[in-house]
Protein backbone atom coordinates (compact mmCIF):
# COMPACT_ATOMS: atom_id res chain seq x y z
CA UNK A 1 0.00 0.00 0.00
CA UNK A 2 1.39 3.42 -0.87
CA UNK A 3 1.91 5.76 1.95
CA UNK A 4 1.93 9.49 0.74
CA UNK A 5 5.10 10.78 2.33
CA UNK A 6 5.49 13.92 -0.03
CA UNK A 7 4.09 16.55 -1.22
CA UNK A 8 1.11 19.18 0.01
CA UNK A 9 -1.03 17.93 2.87
CA UNK A 10 -4.41 16.22 1.51
CA UNK A 11 -7.80 17.82 2.52
CA UNK A 12 -9.15 14.81 3.43
CA UNK A 13 -6.25 14.49 6.17
CA UNK A 14 -7.35 18.06 7.29
CA UNK A 15 -8.78 18.94 10.91
CA UNK A 16 -11.13 21.37 10.85
CA UNK A 17 -9.02 24.43 11.28
CA UNK A 18 -6.78 23.57 8.45
CA UNK A 19 -9.92 23.26 6.20
CA UNK A 20 -10.64 26.22 7.09
CA UNK A 21 -6.94 27.98 6.54
CA UNK A 22 -6.97 26.24 3.24
CA UNK A 23 -10.29 27.97 2.51
CA UNK A 24 -9.04 31.43 3.52
CA UNK A 25 -5.83 30.65 1.08
CA UNK A 26 -8.42 29.93 -1.92
CA UNK A 27 -10.82 32.85 -1.50
CA UNK A 28 -7.97 35.40 -1.16
CA UNK A 29 -6.39 33.69 -4.60
CA UNK A 30 -9.68 34.02 -5.96
CA UNK A 31 -10.13 38.13 -5.11
CA UNK A 32 -6.41 38.42 -6.47
CA UNK A 33 -7.63 36.89 -9.59
CA UNK A 34 -10.29 39.15 -10.14
CA UNK A 35 -7.77 41.56 -10.37
CA UNK A 36 -4.75 40.44 -12.20
CA UNK A 37 -3.94 37.70 -14.78
CA UNK A 38 -2.95 34.38 -13.14
CA UNK A 39 1.26 34.78 -14.03
CA UNK A 40 0.99 38.27 -12.36
CA UNK A 41 -0.37 36.75 -9.26
CA UNK A 42 1.96 36.21 -6.47
CA UNK A 43 1.46 34.02 -3.69
CA UNK A 44 2.93 36.15 -1.00
CA UNK A 45 -0.14 38.62 -2.32
CA UNK A 46 -2.15 36.15 -1.62
CA UNK A 47 -0.36 34.76 1.89
CA UNK A 48 -1.05 38.49 2.66
CA UNK A 49 -4.57 38.54 1.79
CA UNK A 50 -5.57 35.17 3.57
CA UNK A 51 -3.25 36.23 6.90
CA UNK A 52 -1.27 32.84 6.78
CA UNK A 53 2.36 32.65 6.56
CA UNK A 54 4.28 32.34 3.33
CA UNK A 55 5.43 28.85 4.96
CA UNK A 56 1.34 27.12 5.66
CA UNK A 57 0.46 27.86 2.44
CA UNK A 58 3.17 25.67 1.14
CA UNK A 59 2.12 23.33 3.81
CA UNK A 60 -1.15 22.98 1.72
CA UNK A 61 -0.16 23.48 -1.70
CA UNK A 62 3.13 22.63 -3.42
CA UNK A 63 3.30 25.46 -5.70
CA UNK A 64 2.06 28.90 -6.84
CA UNK A 65 0.20 26.38 -10.07
CA UNK A 66 -0.93 23.56 -7.43
CA UNK A 67 -2.68 26.31 -5.49
CA UNK A 68 -4.12 28.10 -8.67
CA UNK A 69 -5.36 24.40 -9.97
CA UNK A 70 -6.89 23.74 -7.40
CA UNK A 71 -8.30 27.38 -7.12
CA UNK A 72 -10.09 26.70 -10.96
CA UNK A 73 -11.32 23.21 -9.46
CA UNK A 74 -12.81 24.87 -6.75
CA UNK A 75 -14.91 26.93 -9.48
CA UNK A 76 -15.37 24.73 -11.78
CA UNK A 77 -16.90 22.36 -8.65
CA UNK A 78 -19.11 25.31 -7.61
CA UNK A 79 -20.51 25.69 -10.37
CA UNK A 80 -21.55 22.38 -11.00
CA UNK A 81 -23.29 22.48 -7.97
CA UNK A 82 -25.26 25.75 -8.42
CA UNK A 83 -25.96 24.28 -12.08
CA UNK A 84 -27.24 21.37 -10.91
CA UNK A 85 -29.66 23.58 -8.27
CA UNK A 86 -31.03 25.17 -11.89
CA UNK A 87 -33.54 22.38 -13.53
CA UNK A 88 -32.72 21.35 -17.04
CA UNK A 89 -34.53 20.53 -20.34
CA UNK A 90 -36.31 16.90 -20.63
CA UNK A 91 -35.37 16.47 -24.00
CA UNK A 92 -31.23 15.38 -24.17
CA UNK A 93 -30.21 17.48 -26.75
CA UNK A 94 -31.58 20.52 -25.35
CA UNK A 95 -30.15 19.56 -22.13
CA UNK A 96 -26.69 18.90 -22.90
CA UNK A 97 -26.87 22.28 -24.98
CA UNK A 98 -27.67 23.90 -21.93
CA UNK A 99 -25.61 22.40 -19.70
CA UNK A 100 -22.46 23.93 -22.61
CA UNK A 101 -25.00 27.28 -22.67
CA UNK A 102 -24.73 27.79 -18.74
CA UNK A 103 -20.40 26.66 -18.83
CA UNK A 104 -19.73 28.83 -21.72
CA UNK A 105 -21.75 32.18 -19.38
CA UNK A 106 -20.24 31.37 -16.72
CA UNK A 107 -16.35 32.18 -18.01
CA UNK A 108 -18.44 35.22 -19.88
CA UNK A 109 -19.47 36.48 -16.23
CA UNK A 110 -15.81 35.90 -14.65
CA UNK A 111 -13.51 36.06 -18.10
CA UNK A 112 -10.56 35.77 -15.76
CA UNK A 113 -11.14 32.20 -15.12
CA UNK A 114 -10.92 31.63 -18.88
CA UNK A 115 -7.17 32.67 -18.01
CA UNK A 116 -6.90 30.54 -15.33
CA UNK A 117 -7.80 27.43 -17.04
CA UNK A 118 -5.24 28.10 -20.01
CA UNK A 119 -2.94 29.05 -17.04
CA UNK A 120 -3.28 25.50 -14.80
CA UNK A 121 -3.46 23.96 -18.53
CA UNK A 122 0.07 24.91 -19.34
CA UNK A 123 1.25 23.80 -16.22
CA UNK A 124 3.97 21.21 -15.87
CA UNK A 125 3.58 21.01 -11.96
CA UNK A 126 2.56 17.73 -11.48
CA UNK A 127 -0.07 18.65 -8.90
CA UNK A 128 -1.37 21.41 -11.18
CA UNK A 129 -1.65 18.25 -14.13
CA UNK A 130 -3.67 16.53 -11.56
CA UNK A 131 -5.75 19.41 -10.56
CA UNK A 132 -6.57 19.57 -14.47
CA UNK A 133 -7.08 15.58 -14.46
CA UNK A 134 -9.86 16.23 -11.38
CA UNK A 135 -11.07 19.20 -13.99
CA UNK A 136 -11.83 16.73 -16.51
CA UNK A 137 -13.24 14.16 -15.24
CA UNK A 138 -15.45 16.62 -13.55
CA UNK A 139 -16.74 18.41 -16.91
CA UNK A 140 -16.10 15.41 -18.48
CA UNK A 141 -18.34 13.41 -16.68
CA UNK A 142 -21.26 15.72 -16.73
CA UNK A 143 -20.96 15.65 -20.46
CA UNK A 144 -21.24 11.92 -20.69
CA UNK A 145 -24.46 12.04 -18.46
CA UNK A 146 -25.93 14.52 -20.57
CA UNK A 147 -24.62 12.31 -24.31
CA UNK A 148 -25.71 8.79 -22.42
CA UNK A 149 -28.73 8.89 -25.10
CA UNK A 150 -25.84 8.19 -28.14
CA UNK A 151 -24.67 5.09 -29.08
CA UNK A 152 -20.90 5.49 -26.98
CA UNK A 153 -18.69 5.91 -29.82
CA UNK A 154 -20.88 9.27 -31.00
CA UNK A 155 -20.93 10.46 -27.30
CA UNK A 156 -17.14 10.20 -27.27
CA UNK A 157 -16.17 11.96 -30.38
CA UNK A 158 -19.06 14.60 -29.25
CA UNK A 159 -17.26 15.46 -26.10
CA UNK A 160 -14.01 15.53 -27.54
CA UNK A 161 -15.14 17.89 -30.36
CA UNK A 162 -17.35 20.06 -27.73
CA UNK A 163 -14.02 19.71 -25.22
CA UNK A 164 -11.58 20.94 -28.36
CA UNK A 165 -14.15 24.07 -29.44
CA UNK A 166 -14.13 25.14 -25.91
CA UNK A 167 -10.61 24.92 -25.06
CA UNK A 168 -9.96 26.96 -28.45
CA UNK A 169 -12.52 29.51 -27.83
CA UNK A 170 -11.47 30.82 -24.11
CA UNK A 171 -7.49 30.92 -26.00
CA UNK A 172 -8.98 32.75 -28.60
CA UNK A 173 -11.17 34.91 -25.79
CA UNK A 174 -8.26 35.62 -23.65
CA UNK A 175 -5.79 36.18 -26.57
CA UNK A 176 -8.67 38.90 -28.08
CA UNK A 177 -8.83 36.96 -31.36
CA UNK A 178 -12.94 36.41 -30.83
CA UNK A 179 -15.17 37.54 -27.85
CA UNK A 180 -17.01 35.07 -25.41
CA UNK A 181 -20.62 36.35 -27.24
CA UNK A 182 -19.05 34.99 -30.40
CA UNK A 183 -18.30 31.61 -28.06
CA UNK A 184 -21.59 31.63 -27.28
CA UNK A 185 -22.92 31.40 -30.61
CA UNK A 186 -20.41 29.25 -31.43
CA UNK A 187 -20.96 26.44 -29.27
CA UNK A 188 -24.50 26.78 -29.28
CA UNK A 189 -24.33 26.04 -33.43
CA UNK A 190 -21.68 23.05 -32.44
CA UNK A 191 -24.42 21.59 -30.24
CA UNK A 192 -27.09 22.13 -33.28
CA UNK A 193 -25.31 20.57 -35.89
CA UNK A 194 -23.46 17.87 -33.57
CA UNK A 195 -26.88 16.39 -32.26
CA UNK A 196 -28.93 16.78 -34.92
CA UNK A 197 -30.83 13.42 -34.83
CA UNK B 1 -3.94 58.57 -49.29
CA UNK B 2 -1.82 56.89 -46.27
CA UNK B 3 2.00 56.65 -46.79
CA UNK B 4 2.95 54.31 -44.69
CA UNK B 5 6.34 56.06 -42.84
CA UNK B 6 7.14 54.07 -39.70
CA UNK B 7 7.51 50.03 -39.05
CA UNK B 8 9.33 47.52 -40.74
CA UNK B 9 9.89 47.88 -44.62
CA UNK B 10 7.13 45.90 -46.90
CA UNK B 11 8.38 42.42 -48.94
CA UNK B 12 6.58 44.58 -51.98
CA UNK B 13 8.97 47.20 -50.98
CA UNK B 14 12.03 45.30 -51.37
CA UNK B 15 14.94 45.05 -53.79
CA UNK B 16 15.90 41.40 -54.74
CA UNK B 17 18.99 41.53 -52.20
CA UNK B 18 16.68 42.83 -49.52
CA UNK B 19 14.07 40.14 -50.39
CA UNK B 20 16.80 37.51 -50.18
CA UNK B 21 17.91 38.59 -47.23
CA UNK B 22 14.59 38.28 -46.00
CA UNK B 23 14.21 35.02 -46.96
CA UNK B 24 17.90 33.78 -44.89
CA UNK B 25 16.48 35.53 -41.75
CA UNK B 26 13.10 33.21 -42.31
CA UNK B 27 14.82 29.80 -42.78
CA UNK B 28 17.22 30.78 -39.85
CA UNK B 29 14.46 31.02 -37.65
CA UNK B 30 12.53 27.44 -39.22
CA UNK B 31 15.78 26.45 -38.01
CA UNK B 32 15.92 27.24 -35.09
CA UNK B 33 12.50 26.76 -34.16
CA UNK B 34 12.65 23.10 -34.97
CA UNK B 35 15.30 22.99 -32.07
CA UNK B 36 13.71 24.94 -29.64
CA UNK B 37 10.51 26.70 -28.13
CA UNK B 38 9.29 29.82 -29.54
CA UNK B 39 9.45 31.71 -26.23
CA UNK B 40 13.11 30.34 -26.17
CA UNK B 41 14.11 31.32 -29.87
CA UNK B 42 16.47 34.65 -29.92
CA UNK B 43 16.31 37.12 -32.81
CA UNK B 44 20.29 37.58 -32.10
CA UNK B 45 20.58 33.70 -33.06
CA UNK B 46 18.54 34.09 -35.65
CA UNK B 47 20.25 36.89 -36.92
CA UNK B 48 24.21 35.23 -36.50
CA UNK B 49 23.04 31.97 -38.42
CA UNK B 50 21.15 33.73 -41.47
CA UNK B 51 24.86 36.00 -41.33
CA UNK B 52 22.56 38.85 -41.00
CA UNK B 53 23.28 42.10 -38.45
CA UNK B 54 20.43 42.70 -35.96
CA UNK B 55 19.81 45.94 -37.22
CA UNK B 56 19.37 44.82 -40.29
CA UNK B 57 16.85 42.36 -39.25
CA UNK B 58 14.69 44.97 -37.29
CA UNK B 59 15.24 46.89 -40.68
CA UNK B 60 12.55 43.94 -42.05
CA UNK B 61 10.53 42.88 -39.13
CA UNK B 62 9.95 45.32 -35.99
CA UNK B 63 10.32 42.61 -33.54
CA UNK B 64 10.68 38.66 -32.00
CA UNK B 65 6.96 38.08 -31.98
CA UNK B 66 6.81 40.07 -35.62
CA UNK B 67 9.29 37.72 -37.44
CA UNK B 68 8.08 34.72 -36.08
CA UNK B 69 4.72 35.53 -36.98
CA UNK B 70 6.09 35.98 -40.66
CA UNK B 71 7.59 32.45 -39.98
CA UNK B 72 4.18 31.05 -39.17
CA UNK B 73 2.77 32.34 -42.29
CA UNK B 74 5.04 31.60 -44.82
CA UNK B 75 5.05 28.07 -43.76
CA UNK B 76 1.40 27.94 -43.32
CA UNK B 77 1.00 29.31 -47.30
CA UNK B 78 3.94 26.86 -48.29
CA UNK B 79 1.54 24.12 -47.00
CA UNK B 80 -1.40 25.72 -48.80
CA UNK B 81 0.70 25.26 -52.16
CA UNK B 82 1.53 21.90 -51.57
CA UNK B 83 -1.87 21.18 -50.66
CA UNK B 84 -3.08 22.62 -53.98
CA UNK B 85 -0.70 20.38 -55.89
CA UNK B 86 -2.00 17.46 -54.77
CA UNK B 87 -5.61 16.40 -55.76
CA UNK B 88 -8.78 16.62 -53.46
CA UNK B 89 -11.75 14.21 -53.44
CA UNK B 90 -14.73 15.38 -55.56
CA UNK B 91 -16.99 15.30 -53.12
CA UNK B 92 -17.48 18.26 -51.08
CA UNK B 93 -17.74 16.71 -47.57
CA UNK B 94 -14.83 14.40 -48.46
CA UNK B 95 -13.19 17.19 -50.03
CA UNK B 96 -13.44 19.42 -46.82
CA UNK B 97 -12.21 16.53 -44.65
CA UNK B 98 -9.44 15.35 -46.38
CA UNK B 99 -7.86 19.74 -46.02
CA UNK B 100 -8.35 19.51 -42.45
CA UNK B 101 -7.21 15.70 -42.44
CA UNK B 102 -4.06 17.57 -44.65
CA UNK B 103 -3.33 20.57 -41.99
CA UNK B 104 -3.44 18.02 -39.18
CA UNK B 105 -0.48 15.93 -40.68
CA UNK B 106 1.58 19.46 -40.99
CA UNK B 107 1.07 20.25 -37.77
CA UNK B 108 1.23 16.18 -36.64
CA UNK B 109 4.77 16.39 -38.82
CA UNK B 110 5.96 19.10 -37.28
CA UNK B 111 4.71 19.91 -33.99
CA UNK B 112 7.58 23.07 -33.72
CA UNK B 113 4.60 24.88 -35.61
CA UNK B 114 1.49 24.16 -33.50
CA UNK B 115 4.06 25.71 -30.37
CA UNK B 116 4.82 28.42 -33.03
CA UNK B 117 1.08 29.05 -33.72
CA UNK B 118 0.34 29.40 -29.85
CA UNK B 119 3.03 31.55 -29.42
CA UNK B 120 1.89 33.80 -32.31
CA UNK B 121 -1.50 34.14 -31.77
CA UNK B 122 -0.99 35.00 -27.84
CA UNK B 123 0.90 37.76 -29.16
CA UNK B 124 0.20 41.72 -28.36
CA UNK B 125 2.43 42.96 -30.99
CA UNK B 126 0.78 44.85 -33.46
CA UNK B 127 2.36 43.20 -36.59
CA UNK B 128 1.86 39.40 -35.02
CA UNK B 129 -1.45 39.85 -34.54
CA UNK B 130 -1.70 41.57 -38.56
CA UNK B 131 0.51 38.04 -39.08
CA UNK B 132 -2.71 36.27 -37.61
CA UNK B 133 -5.24 38.14 -39.50
CA UNK B 134 -3.17 37.03 -42.68
CA UNK B 135 -3.08 33.69 -41.58
CA UNK B 136 -7.05 33.01 -40.86
CA UNK B 137 -7.50 34.63 -43.90
CA UNK B 138 -5.73 32.42 -45.33
CA UNK B 139 -6.84 29.21 -43.63
CA UNK B 140 -10.34 30.55 -43.74
CA UNK B 141 -10.42 31.31 -47.10
CA UNK B 142 -9.60 27.71 -47.74
CA UNK B 143 -12.24 26.53 -45.53
CA UNK B 144 -15.07 28.94 -46.66
CA UNK B 145 -13.99 27.72 -50.65
CA UNK B 146 -14.49 24.09 -49.28
CA UNK B 147 -17.78 24.63 -47.87
CA UNK B 148 -19.60 26.63 -50.30
CA UNK B 149 -22.08 24.13 -51.13
CA UNK B 150 -23.33 24.81 -47.68
CA UNK B 151 -26.00 27.20 -46.91
CA UNK B 152 -23.65 30.44 -45.77
CA UNK B 153 -24.49 30.53 -42.54
CA UNK B 154 -23.99 26.65 -41.92
CA UNK B 155 -20.87 27.06 -43.76
CA UNK B 156 -19.83 29.66 -41.26
CA UNK B 157 -20.70 27.55 -38.04
CA UNK B 158 -18.98 24.64 -39.54
CA UNK B 159 -15.42 26.78 -39.96
CA UNK B 160 -15.99 28.45 -36.70
CA UNK B 161 -16.48 25.24 -35.09
CA UNK B 162 -13.71 23.35 -36.67
CA UNK B 163 -11.42 26.65 -36.43
CA UNK B 164 -11.87 26.51 -32.92
CA UNK B 165 -11.27 22.76 -32.39
CA UNK B 166 -8.66 23.57 -34.42
CA UNK B 167 -6.85 25.82 -32.31
CA UNK B 168 -7.97 23.74 -28.91
CA UNK B 169 -6.81 20.53 -30.34
CA UNK B 170 -3.56 22.42 -31.09
CA UNK B 171 -3.41 23.75 -27.42
CA UNK B 172 -3.69 20.64 -25.72
CA UNK B 173 -0.58 18.69 -27.79
CA UNK B 174 1.44 21.16 -26.80
CA UNK B 175 0.67 21.27 -23.48
CA UNK B 176 0.83 17.59 -23.40
CA UNK B 177 -2.75 17.28 -22.56
CA UNK B 178 -3.76 15.54 -25.69
CA UNK B 179 -1.70 13.99 -28.83
CA UNK B 180 -1.56 14.61 -32.64
CA UNK B 181 -3.16 10.97 -33.17
CA UNK B 182 -6.14 11.67 -30.48
CA UNK B 183 -6.58 15.64 -32.58
CA UNK B 184 -6.48 13.97 -35.84
CA UNK B 185 -9.30 11.20 -34.90
CA UNK B 186 -11.55 14.04 -33.35
CA UNK B 187 -11.17 16.72 -35.91
CA UNK B 188 -12.00 13.49 -38.75
CA UNK B 189 -15.18 12.98 -35.91
CA UNK B 190 -16.10 16.55 -36.38
CA UNK B 191 -15.90 16.77 -40.16
CA UNK B 192 -18.41 13.31 -40.06
CA UNK B 193 -20.56 15.01 -37.48
CA UNK B 194 -20.56 18.59 -38.58
CA UNK B 195 -21.16 17.60 -42.64
CA UNK B 196 -23.58 14.59 -42.33
CA UNK B 197 -26.26 15.71 -45.13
Amino acid sequence: MAVETVGPRRPEHMTSRQLDRRRRVLAAAHELLAAAPPHEVQVKDIAERAGVSLAAIYHYFSSKDHLLGEALVAWAEGLGESTRRRSLPKDPAARFTELIRRGVRAYRREPQYAALFLFVAASRDPHAIECMGRLSAHVGGAMADALSYLDAQTALDVQRIVGNAWTGGLFECVHGLSSFAELERSMAAACRLLLRA
